[in-house]
């Protein structure tokens, strides 16, 4: 095991006692438990969209350390690590995976059959299991421009999530792609699918700031209809066919149904949201005969290519921080996410 | 238009009066009625398990001319079909298509926006619309082997569904590739997959008959078990990941509960049996994360290709057809297979 020297005893963690109730508490740092592991000095953390499903009580949760979203320098590994190094700064994805499974190799190590765990990333140090298969070195260290440090942070899962999205829905050259949701995976999908360069963007949004962020990241049209008159509007916009690719990125029954709605015939429907009571109904699906792939995304494929963009500066998903708090203040980190008064807020470690 | 001066002006056809009652009526021939038509003298004809779901009266009917399957000889043609002679032996689909719009071009005839409309090919000659978008000229004309010409009814259908499938699991080298279903569709979607180049193709049945098809087709393995068992057969034949495609190929909850059991992370289900009362949960689907695509065959886009290959004898399909019987014993075809004493009944007009 090699291990930074000044790893302190204890650090602060954000912990969601009951829904509504958010608080930062000190706890030992947790360190290398099992030889894959590596343990992170936390460059910045930050809440996530849902997250605020357990805050609204839609999810059980009980004094919970919270945050999956992360980037780092390495302070501590185990034995077994063998491509990285103590001082390396690394994204990584929020599901872990060993990189070695059939499943990995082809593609989708969000589902790996070996997933490791990692303790929660809204703190000062974090533990990371399977650090091989998970995580991605970025050249040149942590860098000093906190905006690009925000980029980094992004890719961890709302770009990386919006990133797949825009995959699945085979944004590509000479495509029109719709996305519904403008949060800040919504809008990283947009972002995506202009980046992997889709002809023209259509947001679904009735917030002028999330619409203005939306435009900044390449949307060329904003909707703010809804339900069959938002889905004739992506299909006045596209001769009467239909959006060749959609992105579902809320999760909600509302937001499939708008998806479907919303893409034409052999068309591909991306979705991302985690999902929360759809049902699809087999019928519709059959009638519709669209292309449907979705579930958590498959970020650790993505991050290479991502971090090779965002060191370019070709990308800028960090713009969705809207907010900056130190890590003291998360209680109204939630609160503003909550209420919708920021996209999304970074925490300062 | 062009006309063979030979036309009768009556034919015999096949009507379903009501569920369970089928009879073989004399009604007018159909002649050419739009510019764009044209009438063939149908070579063949057949009784798809589709047409049981009337029949067995899970689906309104009333006095209605039945079979959506054909190969024939076009006897008329309007002023418009600019690709096909009278004289030609031609395959169609069960759907009809223009071609030329931007759902066509990219592979989906079956949604065509301009969707054209057909008279019951369980009868002498029938009227088809969209000639040019939607048939294809066999070279040669009519083959004087009744198999081959077996080969070619079963590819306007079952052969076409059954490769839609196989496509939409992405069989190919390497892969293995699951089939739910053991009727005529399922049967050619094994025949397909293994002549995509799979690996490894597993049938699910339990019908000797149906089994023994199934490995002529190229199935490697037929398992019995069905539910958890069966899928955790698959997951036993492919190291524990499942299937990397499943072809769904009946259309009911348990087909396509079985199908979702079945693949793999990341995997592919192609689903093509027509769907009756399926519900799909949106967070078990986003926990599965596969791709999912299904609904009517495109069977236009395959044709071009599975004619070369019933033409250089490399895929037989015709032998899901268990038995011939004259089109005035269509009330016996139909009760044969839905006793399931054969698999398929060809028709001879």
């Amino acid at each position: 095991m090699s291990t930074n020297p000044t790893i302190p005893a204890t650090m602060r963690a954000v912990v969601m006692n009951a829904p509504g109730d958010v608080s930062v508490e000190t706890i030992d740092v947790p360190r290398v438990a099992k030889p894959g592991d590596v343990v992170l000095k936390l460059a910045a953390a930050c809440v996530c969209g849902s997250d605020l499903w357990p805050y609204r009580g839609l999810q059980q949760v009980d004094h919970q350390y919270m945050g999956h979203e992360y980037v780092g320098t390495i302070v501590e590994k185990g034995d077994e690590v063998s491509t990285l190094e103590v001082g390396d700064f690394v994204v990584g994805s929020f599901m872990l995976s060993d990189g070695t499974c059939e499943i990995c190799q082809a593609g989708y190590p969000s589902r790996c059959v070996n997933a490791g765990t990692f303790t929660g990333s809204q703190a000062q140090y974090m533990r990371v299991e399977l650090a091989d298969g998970s995580l991605v070195k970025v050249p040149g260290g942590e860098p000093d421009d906190p905006d690009k440090l925000a980029d980094y942070l992004a890719a961890s899962d709302v770009l990386g999530t919006g990133w797949y999205a825009a995959v699945a829905a085979q944004a590509g050259p000479g495509k029109t792609i719709a996305v519904v949701g403008d949060g800040a995976v919504g809008l990283c999908a947009v972002l995506a699918a202009k980046a992997l360069g889709a002809e023209k963007v259509i947001a679904f949004s009735r917030h002028e700031d999330r619409a203005a962020l939306a435009r900044e990241f390449g949307a060329d049209v904003v909707i703010a209809e809804r339900g069959e008159e938002g889905a004739a509007k992506v299909k006045e916009l596209t001769n009467g066919y239909g959006a060749h690719g959609v992105c579902e990125a809320v999760g909600t029954q509302g937001s499939m149904d708008q998806a479907l709605a919303s893409v034409r015939p052999g068309g591909y429907v991306g979705f991302v949201g985690v999902s929360h009571d759809q049902t699809l109904d087999g019928s519709d699906l059959f009638r519709r005969e669209v292309h449907l792939e979705g579930g958590p995304a498959p970020v650790r494929r993505f991050l290479p290519d991502l971090i090779k963009r965002i060191q370019t500066g070709e990308i800028h998903p960090g713009k969705v921080f809207t907010k900056r708090l130190p890590l003291e203040e998360a209680a109204e980190a939630y609160k503003a996410m909550d209420e919708r008064r920021e996209i999304k807020v970074l925490l300062e470690v």
